[in-house]
């Protein structure tokens, strides 16, 4: 097949892990007998220093022209400051909001190899293998918000949350999509006694699974007690739906399970096949450009784009059984491996290459 | 000294964990020469049977009556369709308004005998002793909901996060000055990358700390960041401050740190002395009557109670000294004990009482 991806490197270690990922996409490429050709755009900081914005016009068309994009990261201390007007995340948002990209996936595997390296107890993270589907263009972060002087020396700020029905139905509807290839359990989390979209919420996704997934087993479960339950019995999940914010707090948490947030892919999915793939981690500018960040979560995120854009499942599948030959084979990089052990973000992103044979 | 003190023993096992909570109330007095003084009112769903409504008038008057107030839970599967105009949660939300009580104390502390029992890797909860401080009167919890149709079939739910200046000064100055008597350190919770609620509460916060408190060492941490470092490095926090939600999501999962819920106290204070304590857990309805409930959560909060309310940290002292000797001596309810080897909630507290000698 032909296809053209959008590359958003962004900032820090982006372009590093990019790099990888790209070479990863070559490869399939040529193995396989695809044309991928690629194009480029800039986002966060560095769209800042270069057009003023997170997030230029040159940017947005290059993503729609494409079929998929494979983002790196956004930020750093150089745009730091919350009081600016510009901010890095504006151009994460902004694209995400662009082309509608309202469900944002983020598996967590614990493979046998890493279940020594999470903060849990081994014995419950082995055979971890939950998806968060995130909302990720509704709620607290799109909502209307103000900030202003009611008195001299008291200022108001309001945030405003708010979801429609057909949000929360297409949303729920591609959970339980997931959940019919998977295990057949959807866990929709929310805080339905307190308000009052959650309650709307959870009355949406009881009516969807009734009516169009009767084969779905639903639970509903409070944010709360889900932050426990991720870490008292996180085999026990299959697929969790949830809104934008506590699904922004339930991942990160989730991502402690495989120990490392190196490892975590994520995908950003519309209506259409397009669709936008990132790792979860951060821009880490603490480690950018030493050549020594961890590339796999990058190249997890290519496997989703191989498998959810571009219709690629063998070709997906093939680039994950590479990386976890990788992490067996303990080619690992620094956040990983043993003290002094760590490779090179090109060292492993080859390494990963040789395994996809 | 003379005392009065309001029981709202609640729902499910809350009355008989309050029961163990009196027990020891009334020794602390009979040991040290105070006179404790005890009066009751209904809340949540028992108070609902009887008033049709989660928080009578009368309670409101017996709280305010009283030097303090000792919570059991509230809430049950009676009382759980969220579609209910009255549901027992609003007691709860509503007696923290009413009587003002701004700041929510969470204390974790895991001990030596209890590492073992945390999800999370022995050697990282081990000398863990946080606390965090909760905004309990505002924010999306208390801001304007609404849900209607707007059209035939959408639905659309609003929920809005309202925060001032104030609000945020007192309870960033409540959690400074308990850290002054702790390790000085706060780290302030929020997503200032996002919300304009949360970009007023890291202003203010930075400004109340340079102002007020030069001696505290103030970190500010996005919500999705503290998710991830709670279980990577909790021993590194000592108090933590945050918003309601972002509060309520984040101390159930440091709960687990503890291994059980049935061991974490809290204190929800306000201007004054008087405040509201309650264990953490909920009312468990699975396990209500049959006398098997962990009583040491309420027992550790009526030692907040003694401390904070009463300012008497000797009696305080003694009471969490005895139930950490208890824990120690492996008197231990089902929830913490070996498989069969689990204590009723009666022969628990006894051993705390037998302890505070
Ligand atoms: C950078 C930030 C705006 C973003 C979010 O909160 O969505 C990030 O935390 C993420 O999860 O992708
Ligand atoms: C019962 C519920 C309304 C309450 C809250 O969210 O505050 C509870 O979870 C808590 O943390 O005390």
């Amino acid at each position: 097949m032909q296809a053209t991806i959008a590359l958003l490197p962004g900032d820090g270690i982006g372009p590093e892990v990019v790099a990888e990922g790209v070479e990863v996409l070559k490869a399939v490429g040529e193995r396989y007998g695809h044309s991928f050709s690629f194009s480029e755009g800039l986002i966060g900081g560095c769209a800042i220093d270069a057009h003023g914005t997170a997030l230029p016009e040159a940017t947005i068309d290059v993503c729609r022209a494409a079929d998929a994009v494979l983002l790196g990261a956004v930020g750093g201390p150089k745009w730091d400051d919350p009081k600016a007007k510009v901010r890095p995340e504006q151009g994460l948002l902004g694209i995400r909001k662009t082309l509608g990209l309202y469900a944002n996936l983020r598996p967590v595997t614990v493979t046998p190899a890493l279940a020594s390296r999470s903060p849990l107890r081994p014995d419950l993270v082995e055979g971890v293998d939950l998806l968060v589907v995130r909302e990720l263009t509704g709620g607290i972060y799109f909502g209307d918000k103000t900030c202003v002087y009611i008195r001299p020396d008291e200022e108001q700020a309001v945030d405003t949350c708010v979801y429609t029905t057909s949000e929360i139905e297409r949303v729920v509807r591609r959970a339980c999509e997931l959940a019919r290839t998977r295990r057949g359990k959807v866990t929709s989390v929310d805080k339905a006694n307190v308000l009052e979209t959650s309650r709307l919420w959870r009355r949406v996704a009881s009516r969807v699974v009734a009516e169009e997934f009767p084969e779905i087993q639903l639970e509903h479960i409070l944010v709360d007690a889900c932050a426990m339950h991720l870490l008292r019995r996180p085999a026990d999940f299959d697929v969790i739906v949830t809104e934008n914010m506590f699904g922004d707090i339930l991942t990160d948490e989730a991502s402690m399970l495989a120990g490392s947030l190196g490892l975590l892919p994520s995908a950003s999915l519309g209506a259409g096949k397009a669709g936008l793939y990132e790792p979860i981690h951060g821009s880490a500018p603490d480690i950018a450009g030493k050549g020594i960040a961890n590339p796999l979560a990058t190249i997890l995120s290519v496997a989703l784009l191989l498998r959810y854009s571009l219709g690629l499942k063998a070709e997906a599948e093939a680039v994950e059984k590479a990386v976890y030959a990788t992490i067996d084979a303990g080619i690992l990089t620094g956040d990983l491996a043993p003290a002094g052990q760590g490779r090179s973000t090109k060292e492993v992103g080859a390494a990963v290459l040789e395994r996809l044979g």
